[in-house]
Formats: structure tokens, sequence, C-alpha cells
């Protein structure tokens, strides 16, 4: 038997996407720039694309400006806003919980002469909305926060800490990193006051390569890669026609079924859960079933590396992540579960098991089963 | 009949590079950077593309930066290159008939500073050596030149070109944008000279969304998205696999046959420039048969307006660009044509013909019987 429990690292692209990609590769081939037929076609598919995507967020189709994906999108928002408003300020804060692909900018913005503070989060990787308003300052432009944690599933308070930026300094602009929580929840950006919000198509069985940035209209904010001014001016470059026309396709699947699709996950999960715990030598980290994402669980064993516990499932069909890997193959360890304090001990025996709504009980079991004979095993001969 | 003449504006995918996508998307979806089989399965498709593409530029695999496209690859060149490289000065060299992927990014460090000197073109769109020679100033870091012209075939003197820099100013980079080249012609940036080399997959029948930056070894240069650290730091984000795969595929479907195809577009080129010269008040702008690339014609007619033309001839299933739009649906005034000193009556009478190894003798002589009927027609209208 296979699980495939990896899908916070990528999912599989969904059949009706594919297809879709298909068709646009082979026949509906054109440029949207194109004022001929062919062209027209092609803009179609993005027009399409936009108006599925608006429609989950609720958004203006104006707003939404398709990018190569997750990190570009989050490049794009943080040094866009950063830079366009940067008369107005030079102060900025996130958390210390980010991806890699906030992280960063927020250095790169550090070495621009931006004063970076993040928030700490408590047990469960949630901040504290107190700490938010005390670092919130005149100067501050910009705040960047995820809305899902993509290594424990923490889900932090964007709707109340929009509220505390409104209430407090209501010219600093606010971005959600929704590239783990979108597809799984409802998020409404104007509503609850998000101005800017960044989604990547590959976690909702949307094509790699795809992505997009919700910019409320108004925002200011420079695009970052120039030319041909396509996006309306935010993103230079031919549009990826195929892997838009996916992501849209992909996004209006998750929205038909959210509800029904989050109940299964959160289904799929509490049975992990139930199961792993009863295992001697396991901890599960971070929120309790529901008061994390519905996909996400953190798993660490006493006395088994990471790398060890990751290779053993994959030899019996079950993939999951190193739970202390960034990204790009270099592990290192993880700022997460750092800052959730997890004792020194575990920083490196933990795994992450991330489902997808293609995942089955069946799967679950499975791999509980496999884990409760492989790990005392591992357990006795890591001791050794 | 149906003849799509656009294929410098995209390409239709090949079948061989959109199966492979389909594997990718559907089957082969795992994220590189997981540790686990899933990923090291997508990260050899990576490997395989990197692979061919090295060997169609005599390259070093790890010479070759995947990006988003052609645009990614221009911006990643330029602003990574000058910042790089911005202690050792702030003198910048282009042309005067760039692609806006190329003077956007120009214009954006126009503003940050740089001093940017933009070289002349004669009436056959060709620069200057000497007129380089001179514009070489010691605190000149990079010069970026076109290998092809996108709007009339303009074949620049790249190799020559890299041979002044060396001779005159050898720490100065060079960047050639041969998004219209590659795939058309045998390049080995190593060889002649060339440090940096920006392509793009859906100009050569691979996918919208891929592209590639070659930078020669030990290249100061900056990374522009910055995030997980894919692509050895240079360019953050999942990779997308699909794309990199179909990419790896075109390219490899080019080089197989390189000289057969350049000699098959020479002879729809040589065809169709031989029957629209007989057709009256027909201008073709440019280069000579043999003195351009093999795959594009600029067709000024006298009094018919270029979306007038373009439109009479999608009517037939003809599908051409107006050769003053630049991009993104904005039609300006063309700087190319401006540059090689087309009359001013001729500016907004221009269409671009672009040929691929998918068009067929019978359809260039479809199009010049339709033109032959057509702009007889179209002229007179127009008079009265």
């Amino acid at each position: 038997m296979e699980a495939y429990f990896d899908n916070s690292a990528t999912t599989r692209c969904s059949a009706a996407a594919a297809d879709l990609m298909m068709k646009v590769l082979r026949e509906d081939f054109g440029n949207p720039s194109a004022l001929h037929g062919r062209g027209m076609a092609a803009e179609q598919y993005i027009r399409d694309a936009r108006k599925k995507i608006a429609a989950t967020l609720k958004a203006k189709e104006k707003e939404i400006f398709f990018t190569s994906g997750g990190t570009e999108a989050n490049n794009l928002a943080l040094v866009g806003c950063a830079m366009a408003n940067r008369r107005s300020g030079r102060h900025l804060i996130t958390t210390s919980i980010e991806h890699p692909s906030v992280e960063n900018p927020m250095r790169y913005l550090e070495e621009q002469g931006f004063e970076v503070t993040r928030l700490g989060v408590d047990r469960r990787g949630v901040i504290d909305l107190q700490e938010l308003r005390e670092a919130l300052r005149p100067d501050t432009t910009l705040v960047s926060m995820m809305h899902v944690n993509n290594e424990i599933g923490a889900v932090e308070p964007i709707e109340e800490a929009a509220a505390v930026i409104r209430q407090k300094q209501p010219s600093c602009l606010f971005h959600v990193d929704a590239i783990q929580s979108y597809g799984k929840y409802a998020i409404y950006p104007r509503r609850i006051g998000v101005d800017l919000l960044s989604v990547s198509g590959h976690k909702i069985h949307g094509p790699k390569g795809s992505g997009f940035l919700y910019v409320r209209e108004k925002t200011r904010i420079h695009p970052q890669i120039l030319g041909g001014g396509q996006e309306g001016g935010m993103r230079s470059g031919t549009e990826n026609v195929p892997a838009i026309a996916g992501l849209g396709e992909a996004a209006r699947e998750m929205y038909d079924h959210l509800d029904e699709n989050r109940e299964y996950l959160y289904g799929l999960k509490q049975r992990f859960m139930d199961g792993a715990a009863a295992i001697p030598g396991v901890t599960l980290n971070g929120p309790a079933v529901r008061d994390g994402a519905p996909h996400i669980v953190s798993v660490s064993v006493d006395g088994v590396r990471s790398e060890v516990l990751l290779h053993a499932l994959e030899e019996k069909g079950i993939y999951v992540s190193a739970g202390s890997a960034c990204s790009s193959n270099k592990p290192s360890v993880s700022r997460t579960l750092k800052a959730i304090g997890l004792e020194n001990r575990l920083l490196d025996s933990t795994v992450r098991f991330s489902f997808s709504i293609e995942n089955t009980a069946e799967e679950i079991d499975y791999a509980l089963g496999v884990m409760g004979e492989l790990i005392p095993v591992l357990s006795r001969f890591t001791r050794h």
C-alpha cells in the first residue's frame, strides 16, 4: 500500500486541472497579448480563472494578480509594499514562524534599512494579539502573517489581527500568507481587513508554477518583474495560461466542496492523532485537532531522528516530510519548532504528516499500523 | 485553411513536451525538495532537463537556472548583475531595439542611479561595433543585447560584440537576450564570451511559464526572488517541475534537428518574402532573407493600418501580429521600427509574420494569395 502524506509540500494536480492545461498547451495556445482570435481565446482562459478565484474570496477580479507561485507572491507583497510605502515608514512586523519566502525577503529588507519586529508564538504556535498591538508604531507600514503554519498547522487569528491593526495604525497594510490555508477555509480579505493575500496553486491540487497575490484595490505596491506590462503592469511576462487555467479550475473544485472537504480532512486528522497518541514515545506538537488546520500534524518520536523515521516509513510506501527540514534539501533546525518551545531533544526527531482529500481512512490505519511496529524497533535501535 | 504565423509571440507546445508535463502533473508530482522517493523522482526530471539544456549550449549544468520565463530571466540578469556589481560602476549599455523586458528593467535601474547608454542600429536593425567600443567605459559593468530582434528578425553580432567587450573592458559582463534565437542557432556562451543568456520556453514549442538564465560560473549576481533557496539560491520557490520537464524536452527536440529546421524555416521565409515583394504597396523591413533570423518577417503595407490588415487576414484564418504593438494589448509606436528609420507613414502600417517548423509551404502560398487579393482592396478603401 502507498500513502502520500506530504500534501503540504505539494499535491497531485487534479484531473480536471491537468486536462484543461493539456487543452491550452496543445489547442488554445495563443499569446493573450495577441490582437487576433487566438490571443483572445487564450485571454478568455485567464478571465475565467480570475473570475473563479475572485468568487472564492468575494474579491474583485482586478484584485487578483497571477504569479509563478506562492514564493513570488510573498516576495511581491513584501518587497513591493515595503518599497512603495517607504516614505511613510520603515518598520515592518511579522512572526517568528514564517516560511522562508516571507522570512528571507524580510531579511533582505533589513539590509535595505528597514526594521523588522518578529512576534513570538505560544506553545500551540499562535501569536499574542497584545504583542501585536504593542509592536505597531506610527512608522509601521506592513504586517505580514501566515494564516496556517506549514509545519504544525497552527491557525493565526488573522481577523482579530486585522482589527488590531485597523484600530491602532489604520494606514498600515496587512499581508496574509494563505498558502497553507487557501482551499481549506473561506477567506474574505476585504471583509476582514486584509490588504494582500498570497496563494500557491500546487498546494490545492493545481499545477506547480501557479499562484496569485490578492491586492486590495488602491493598495500602493511596486511591481517586481518588469517588461510588457501584463497583469495590469503588476507582473510582466507572457501569462502562463495553462497553469493559470489549471489553478482556476483547482480553486473552483476546492471551494465547490469546501465544508465537506474540511470535515473529511478533520476526520482523517482525528483518526490519525488518536491512533498516533497511543503509540509509546510519540509526541503530537502544536494545536489540538480542531484548533489547528485540518490537514497538518507534527509528530515527534523520542530518540528517533527525523530522517531515520522518514526513510523507514518510505520503505513501507508512506511519504512524510522531515519536520525540521525547511526546503531545498537543506535540513536545518526548524524556526517554528524552536518558537513553540519544543524540547531540544525532539527538534531533530520530528516529522510532518499532511493530508489531502485524496487520502483515505485506510491509508491512515495502514500508517498507524506501520508506525506501531516501526517506532519501538527504531527507538531501541537508536538507544544502543 | 488556417495559418498561424505568430510564432514569435508564442508557439504551440510540442506533443512530447505536453505528454511529459501530463506525466509529471498526474504521476510524478512530488516536491523536489522532499527527502523521500517522490521528491527524488521529481528532482530527476529537473536534472534531466538541465542536462538536455546544458548540452545545447555546451554549458555546465550548474550554469542553468530555471525561471518562470524569459521576462523573469531578463529581469534577473539585469537587476541581479547591476546591483551585485554596483560598487564597480553604475554604467550600463544596451541597444535601442530591446524588448520591454530589457528596456523596462533598464529604466528602473536608471531610477536607481545607473546611467544607461542605448546603442543605435542601422536600417537593417544591426548595431555598430565601433559605437559599442566607444560607449564602453571603466565604470561599465554590464552590456545587454538581444541576439535576434523580435520585430524584424535582425541578428546582432554577439560574438564580435563579446570580443570588443573583452578587449576594451574585460571586467564588464555581457548579457544576451536569446529569447528569439535559442532553438534557431547554435549558441555556445562560454566559447564566445557571453556571461548571461536568457531563454523562454514557449517560443520553442515548450510550455509558457518556463525559461532559464544561463549564468557563467563565478558571475556575480543577486537573486531576485527569495525564499527556500531552490535553484542554488538563485531563484526560490518550488520548482515548476512539469514546465521544466517540458522545456527540457522542447529544447532537445529543437536542437536534435537544428540545421534542418533552420533551413526549412529559411525556405518558408524566402518563399514568403519573394511572393510578398511582388505585391504592390508591400515593403519588407529589416535584413535580407539570410541576413536575418529564419523565422521573422516585418511587412509594411502603404496606406493600410496594421490592425486593419491583421483583422482582414484573421478573417481568412491567418494569424499575424501588429508590428507596432509591443505587448499586453497596448499598441504603441514600435521603438524598433523607429530605430531602423522606417518612414513615419509606415510605422502604423506594419505587421509581423513569424514562422515555426509546424508551418508549411501551402500555408505560405495561401497567405500570399489572400494578401494579393486583400491588399489592393484595403489600400483603395483606406484612401477614400
